[in-house]
């Protein structure tokens, strides 16, 4: 703590208005560079890569290969699939070539994964592929006032999926729902997050959303009392009611966040855009496709939003910056505090600021890390250290010994 | 092999002039976009995040903080340094946002880190203040022929510093000399890489360039005869070498490729946007600076330029996307390979697709990996395997026991 250049603030900038935000920038994980554009900090990119690596893991476990496209767009591709024109994508981020000619800042990559994949798929020997990156997309947002909920400029995670037919797509659909489902549980989102029906669009009856109970979430969801069918605002209409064999009685209301999306989009894209193969006959056919996204920077915003309380953040273990918070106290307390900390740095927020304990522990509380460890004069007369819950707010004492060991 | 989408290439887009451009291509580790605009694919993002790695392991040594700013750009506070209008910078990409109002895509980012630090920066005990990112830059060239050593869309290290004053600023400086040296020996290009003295704009004598002796590169530096001095051209006047105590005619002169750039900026940003800080005295002094950047990208394209032969790329150990490339030929030879893959896939691309083996051995080739394992009935007649070196072409055997042991 002593060595970062990040401190604590009192206040956000007047600005802003999502609790989140306030929260975040206080405690100093993002900077905001304008509405609805944020600088990451070191703490703010511990938890992006932390989440990061958690969807990279649960992806590889699927097979899923990483890449890396580009935010820069040339029209034709986007002409090719109709979603150039402002008209058809209102939020486009449009800009001009020194050499001449139009280019667009990607708020999305269908066309142009389509579109490479047209080098590499040729035959069903080919087939499936399942190809993601984790890429700064632009969006022109006209309102941008949820913190980093919904920013013009944010991390997402974008997967594509190619297969052969329909029966090979739906067997990898289901476990992208199982990947995303180990993604949120281990996001500490498991409880609070239900996969939805949502708007299909023109090619499939159904999209599904993976949204998060959340006050202050953009979206309204509704469900029933096993939370069994749990549908997106747009698709309760007496058609879907029916289907599902409820009624709209029968169904509760809550607001909620999207933290993810996945979507069967068939022909969409490799239909327009010429992405076929050779079928075992030698007949050319058009290769199915599915989108599958999480924003990883909302994801966090959604994390800090759900659990943050009066005092501040509250960080699942597994997306915290750091696993403990130390504060030493007292001659023998900061040099058994300095003995902890070297045994595990990489673990550990150590406080070694000159400061009053009082002003860590509150600095403790707003940064949100999940456990706290104190150690001073006075708990070494037993031998101890203390360890206080960031969540609960329990408080136990560990002999000095246990915690080295552990 | 088999399980990866991407697959070698015969030739490469018939725009694409530079070599190793051509050969990054065909080996699969990028997708031409459009002139100066490149995806990463699998192979190549290992690159660049072996890159990476180096990078951040030596500025961490040097106490540096990592953090993450934004592309979009507002024009205030660059217009306070003057370089907002075209006219002064002629490489931004302007963009139009939605809700009314001008933004340009971050060139480099001394502007808003310099603001950023507004926040942070107040008092001598703040300073000095060492951060970096690995960022998306966008550049709007009116030429781009270098493939990915000069693209309009390249990742970028960027190191800022922030001191109390020179002496402080000097002796960070030397240390980033120091990490620079390391970071490129550990790129494989310490051989062939120097410490230029470059021009320093107006506010130093010199900046520093690095320099990477290359036929194909876009610069020209002078040296003398044990490399003790070496100048850009653009510093090749007779003022500068009467400081060196040199004349033009002892001087060689070569083709060369910058790779990085170290800069004292002293007060350039920090006077306009007003970081000031309180010393000691509790006077106002206004912050002093330096920046050092390094293209992720461009080094990877310098290496790939470098090394490349006529049968395709050659990557040093630490940056290759992996150290082995393994083929196993019979039925013998293929379950032993499988074998081998099986207790460290991380560091093997296992060619098991069904191919000749002479189709094997010429991608393993065009790949690049420093060193290729074959393992056959025949090799294992004597219980042996045979290992390659990619860059010396040189063949040994091993005893297969020794291998799995190593």
């Amino acid at each position: 703590m002593s060595k970062t250049f990040v401190k604590t603030l009192r206040d956000a900038p007047k600005d802003e208005t999502a609790r989140s935000a306030k929260l975040l920038i206080r405690a100093g994980y993002v900077h905001k560079e304008m509405a609805g554009v944020y600088d990451f900090l070191p703490l703010g990119l511990k938890v992006l890569e932390n989440i990061k690596n958690i969807i990279r893991e649960e992806l590889s476990r699927i097979d899923c290969e990483e890449l890396q496209l580009t935010a820069l767009q040339k029209p034709d591709i986007w002409e090719k699939s109709g979603r150039w024109s402002d008209q058809e994508v209102d939020i486009w981020f449009k800009t001009e070539l020194a050499a001449g000619g139009e280019l667009g800042l990607a708020p999305t990559h269908e066309e142009p994964i389509t579109d490479l994949m047209k080098t590499y798929i040729k035959s069903y020997k080919d087939l499936p592929v399942y190809a993601y990156q984790f890429q700064t997309k632009f969006r022109n947002e006209l309102r941008a006032k949820s913190g980093i909920m919904r920013t013009r400029e944010f991390l997402m995670k974008d997967l594509y999926s190619f297969s052969a037919d329909e029966a090979e797509h739906d067997e990898f659909y289901h476990k992208v729902e199982g990947a995303y489902k180990r993604i949120y549980e281990r996001c500490g989102l498991g409880d609070c997050t239900y996969q939805t029906f949502a708007s299909g669009g023109i090619f499939s009856k159904f999209s599904h959303e993976f949204q998060t109970i959340l006050p202050v979430g953009e979206d309204t969801i509704y469900y029933n009392s096993d939370k069994s069918i749990v549908l997106n605002e747009e698709v309760v209409i007496p058609e879907v009611l029916n289907e599902f064999g409820v009624s709209k009685n029968d169904l509760e209301k809550t607001r909620a966040a999207e933290v993810g999306n996945i979507f069967t989009i068939k022909y969409k894209y490799s239909e327009p855009l010429g992405l076929d193969f050779a079928d075992k006959n030698g007949e050319k056919k058009t290769v199915y496709m599915g989108c599958y996204g999480i924003g990883v920077s909302r994801v966090m915003g959604v994390i800090a939003e759900k659990y943050a309380d009066d005092n501040g953040l509250i960080w699942p273990e597994e997306v915290a910056p750091f696993k403990y918070y130390l504060v030493g106290i007292g001659e023998k307390g900061v040099k058994a505090a300095e003995e902890i900390y070297a045994k595990n740095p990489e673990k550990i927020l150590f406080d070694d600021r000159d400061a009053r304990p009082g002003e860590k522990f509150a600095d403790a509380e707003l940064i949100g890390i999940p456990v706290r460890i104190v150690v001073s004069d006075k708990t070494l007369e037993n031998g101890e250290v203390e360890l206080t819950n960031r969540k609960s707010g329990e408080t136990a004492r560990c002999p000095l010994e246990d915690l080295k060991a552990y």
